[in-house]
């Protein structure tokens, strides 16, 4: 029987507000482990920018990183966002060891190629070193990981922090029966937007084949749950979606996805 | 007989030219395992500072840290620098991972108490934990250090580069024949500091506190020399001073401190 490992993906509504963020952490020191930590910059990233004259560039709506505003990133990701949630939780009596895909060569990527966009400095992954993943957390510490990469030929990159989540959980159900936990804003995902109430306790492969059709999954999610059903075919052995109330003790609400 | 360690210190004057700094790398990463690097954070913490409206505070001279500027410290060292070094490392096939003290609970610290001067953020040093570094090194790792502590409180703390890298040599003294490098400016302690050639090869306690009186040593050296020869007296094997040139095979020139 394979140990649980629990990996926990947390964004930026989560981040902006201190004391959200600090009730988080609680919760999150209190889970079991072995545990894995991955969360998003927020807006912060933004703001930082913005004062050193950096501003989030857009293309068709989607975010390019250029050299300045990857520099943002290690600075704000890598840096304050992580140290300051690294030291928290070590308050907590959690070990928890801050890290990017860089250290430890844990999470290699190759820049996403130009297509109609080019994305600039997005690394999309290429292999995750499970092995020495699994040395650290048998020392038991914590790994914390930021939204970024490395193509080992020195350059970093910005990554998608739901699919550095995706791709962990995947290399990691080699060793451990992973749980993924997708934690947002909203209590799960809602069969009507408007209703904060309407949460889908749960969303196999046909009934998700479904609400894409019927519109209910679209935008924002759809990229979401495209990772949660990935990991799901690759051996994740649960994947929830919710708010932070998810790891609150007693029955919560909130969906859980399977085949 | 105990494994052989290296720690290295580099400060300002090599992390802030790029080609410098690269050289160092290719050098450092040559050197046998194991091995640890500790970084300063040069003037780029100030740049960044003085962008985002957090000007460098001094009080009789010393540099204090505020809320403001170790916000800017995380950005800079444990952000910017650290990833950038350690992903450069990568590149060159050493297996870096970038750490503060705060990562693994590796090293804690006190903010300074209040004496004449409030140093604000400033941590001293209480404790290394030597055991869970040693099982990073065993695993092959190469921890990449920056000058970052923090108190166990949840509290990040700036603490001098130089000190860490003594504290780190200290406490792994116990599992390793350690050996400390200072990579600074200059070629050595310089028996004239106005002639560049005149590095003194070998300094004993004895030599030491002669060149104290005759204020050969004074300044900034004066710290830099205390935490020398501390870690000569906590057990460090040796201690050398001098440019990056003392990475290169070959007779070099640089200063070998003894008790």
């Amino acid at each position: 029987m394979k140990t649980e490992l629990s990996i926990v993906k947390i964004g930026g509504n989560v981040i902006e507000n201190a004391a959200e963020l600090n009730n988080f952490l609680e919760l999150f020191s209190n889970l079991s482990s072995p545990k894995i930590l991955v969360h998003g910059g927020g807006k912060k990233a933004t703001e930082i920018g913005q004062k050193l004259g950096v501003p989030s560039k857009m293309v068709g709506g989607r975010r390019i990183t250029d050299a300045e505003s990857l520099d943002v990133a290690l600075m704000v990701y890598a840096g304050l966002v992580n140290k300051k949630i690294v030291a928290s939780l070590q308050s907590m009596n959690c070990n928890a060891i801050g890290l990017s895909g860089a250290d430890a060569n844990l999470i290699r990527a190759y820049k996403r190629p130009v297509t109609n966009i080019n994305f600039g400095l997005v690394g999309d992954i290429s292999g995750v070193d499970s092995k020495t993943l699994k040395n650290l957390l048998d020392i038991e510490l914590v790994p914390v990981f930021c939204a970024l990469t490395h193509n080992n030929d020195g350059q970093m990159l910005n990554t998608n922090a739901d699919t550095i989540a995706a791709e962990l959980a995947i290399a990691l159900s080699e060793h451990y029966r992973v749980t993924l936990y997708y934690c947002f804003e909203k209590q799960g995902v809602l069969s009507d937007k408007d209703d904060e109430q309407s949460v889908i306790p749960k969303i196999d492969w046909n009934l998700y084949q479904e609400l894409i059709k019927k519109s209910i999954i679209s935008d924002g999610m759809l990229p979401k749950m495209e990772n949660c059903f990935r990991s799901l075919k690759s051996k994740v052995d649960r994947v929830c979606i919710g708010n932070t109330s998810m790891f609150q003790s007693g029955p919560g609400i909130y969906t859980i996805l399977t085949l």
